[in-house]
């Protein structure tokens, strides 16, 4: 790969509460790394642009209406599922798994069925700025590194799990695994055979320890998995006080909350990502705070399979790291800003609360508000944190994982500033962006440098 | 214009519960309005086909992932807020109001400064899927006509009002009526005006009485213009109990509730269109039903400003015509669609509560739950009928004000059926537009069968 600079308006999600918008200049490197982000106009800014000049480096400017921003992190999709996104959500969270997901799910058995939806899903969540994506497969090993090596072929970072759920209780006998045995030597050859994957020497593409959710999983399987995880040092996900029902499940069954249940079978690690989390305590918090884990908030799923509103800010507030999920098909989008807009519209409806019955007084949760900054560390850095990965913001040795947005293309729902408004405060721009982007803003994408989807704008 | 049919998928809003998906042959007349809508393969439809080679009619089919459907109306946009779309969200209501929007909305009295926002705001709705808008101009005549000029060259079909204000402890010295009888003069020029513009004889731009709301307006202002409205016979818009803030002001000023106020004020009267209204109470929503008035409901706008959600299920149980609105830009999206995904999300977190902290059994308002069938209503045929416009159907002698959805554009998030999903559930393929429904999937648009955005596929 060749190095090449990229000079115009770049917004960065300095930390959960800050973003600054700045007319810079980018240097990447040959290894898709950043070498170095400049305010335009300074001396270091002239040296790089005169280091390109010498060098024959290919620059490019953006126009007024462009500018880059780092590229989405999804910390939770159902791959197989993606089929069913935007239908089946009027129906209730069982009738949904068992007439609906489980038998979709079970298909994947079958890699030729599995080939063309990986292909497309992956395409379609580069297409919507995702960069990093954090995958549930199935239980079958040989569609679930088909989807590895998916990601792999289109340069999409990722996370893949091979899912692992045992209890006959919950899981239909036609999906499911056959033992904890079967389950745990299935996980373990997924793990080695992802690593494996010729083209994955960077890593790119990494397996998960994936235990569906404790409700799915016997005792057995869980602690089994743990040990695995510790073994192998493997990342691992799961879902976590989801809902009432999974919630108040866990506790019957375990005696705990799904945190103290997790950690018991070594499942609450550095890098563990949490999906949902909604009901979780103080205590659940600091837990997870203390273990390195991180929570994927879901903000569209919540609202039709959760029955709450994860209180994000106490778990920011906890030190816990926190990303965005779009939880496909939980969730109806594929695009991870119109869940970082939806977090902070769920955030103002925990805030206020939404019965106009009540009095004002004791309608809502005041103080949990969160801004759009907020939304949009959540929707990259925050993400990128959980997992350990060096990117997400514009920063010296971070991979350039990014996204030029154009915010004058035909089709364009983001309005630029052509009717006077100031176009230097940060927190507008990123409004706008994370309220209104289409799929006609997103210009390039790339991953470690690499351009992944839309125009090749370094190539004069 | 020439006749035309179309062939292919036609998603129909039978009723507020009740949409169709039908493979359908669409003959549209030469005024614009359908001469009938029938079942493909039918005998009925054959002879229409007939018809139609005999007469050298053009014919247009539709690929399998085409269908059409009705345009959306939006009952509720702040026309001048157009530039402010996805911004200054973070404000609290009086800064929003003080700092921002009555400063913009006050620029408006150069027409220079409103031809080219309202020409890019006009074609950016239609481009939306919008064939019906309602729209708040602002309390300056030339500027609020040539809103109704732009509309009118665009072939949008648009009710505009001028905005009538003039309580000075609301309204700032820069942005209010003089007098009383000042804004009633310019109201009553404003609605001639209107009604007599160039190529207006059909109708499709009229004029609406406008009291911003009440605490904005003097009793005086407002009495008079509930009297101008009847001698004109025009329709009236306003905002009612929107939020605490402004129930708890009418209630203090007025000794009633908004509903009350403005029928003893003569503006609650069949067509008047109500913005919010979730404060409304069960005697709120009789007197509105048996005025004939509507509801704009505004879901994202409500979760900024209102503070809780509009009970939508019990307005449509007590009779009241509904729709909905963006309310740009107290809400940040151009698209009705985004806006009726929102009112089923809103809906699910009215019924299930948000508050985590609080026992399932009384965290939220069970029964408040909207399905996408209902939102589809909401966003079409529910905003026409409010309005008493025939149009939203697919029924003969409705207007033509149609959407050619394709599912397979290039950059569409709606998937389409390609992976043996079934494709004859209205409720499933209307919950996958509503949801992720992008401008690449609007291909093209009409309002009285005359093309207003994309291709012209009735053109060999």
């Amino acid at each position: 790969m060749d190095e090449f600079i990229i000079r115009g308006h770049v917004v960065n999600p300095v930390a959960i509460d800050r973003a600054t918008m700045t007319d810079s200049v980018v240097h990447v490197g040959a290894d898709g790394r950043i070498v170095a982000r400049h305010d335009a106009g300074t001396p270091m800014a002239a040296r790089v642009l005169d280091h390109a000049a010498r060098h024959g480096m290919a620059v490019h400017a953006l126009s007024p209406a462009q500018l880059l921003m780092p590229g989405f992190a999804d910390l939770h999709v159902h791959a197989p599922q993606w089929p069913q996104m935007g239908r089946a959500l009027d129906l209730p969270l069982r009738e949904w798994l068992e007439q609906r997901t489980f038998p979709l799910e079970a298909r994947f058995a079958d890699p030729a069925f599995a080939a063309p939806v990986y292909d497309e899903m992956v395409r379609t969540l580069l297409a919507n700025g995702t960069t990093t994506a954090v995958f549930f497969a199935t239980i079958h090993e040989e569609s679930s590194l088909l989807l590895a090596r998916t990601c792999l072929r289109h340069g999409l970072r990722a996370h893949v799990g091979l899912v692992a759920m045992d209890d006959p209780a919950l899981c239909p006998p036609a999906y499911r695994n056959a033992s904890v045995e079967q389950a745990l030597a299935a996980t373990r050859r997924f793990i080695h055979a992802v690593r494996a994957l010729p083209g994955n020497e960077g890593g790119l593409v990494r397996p998960m320890v994936t235990p569906r959710f404790i409700p799915a999983c016997t005792d057995g399987l869980l602690q089994g998995l743990g040990t695995l995880a510790a073994e192998e040092d493997c990342l691992i996900q799961t879902h976590c006080s989801e809902s009432d029902w999974e919630h108040d499940y866990v506790r019957q069954r375990t005696g705990v909350n799904d945190t103290v249940a997790l950690d018991r079978f070594g499942l609450l690690r550095r890098g563990t990502v949490l999906a949902h989390s909604c009901f979780m305590t103080a205590d659940d918090m600091a837990l997870v705070h203390a273990r390195g884990a991180a929570i994927a908030h879901c903000p569209i799923s919540n609202a039709y399979f959760a029955g709450a509103v994860l209180p994000l800010r106490r778990a920011w507030q906890a030190g816990v790291h926190v990303g965005l999920g779009t939880d496909i098909s939980g969730g109806y989008s594929p695009s991870v800003a119109v869940n970082a807009a939806m977090a902070v519209t769920a955030a103002r409806m925990l805030d206020s609360g939404t019965d106009p019955d009540r009095p004002a007084a004791t309608r809502g949760a005041p103080g949990s508000r969160l801004t759009f900054t907020n939304a949009l560390w959540l929707a990259t850095r925050g993400g990128t944190a959980a997992l350990g990965i060096d990117a997400g913001q514009f920063a010296a040795g971070q991979a350039f994982d990014a996204i030029l947005i154009d915010r004058a293309a035909p089709g364009s729902n983001i309005l630029p500033p052509t009717h006077g408004e100031p176009d230097n405060v940060a927190e507008d721009v990123v409004q706008q962006i994370l309220c209104n982007i289409g799929r006609p803003n997103i210009y390039t994408v790339w991953v470690t440098g690499r351009k992944v989807h839309g125009t090749d704008v370094t190539v004069a």
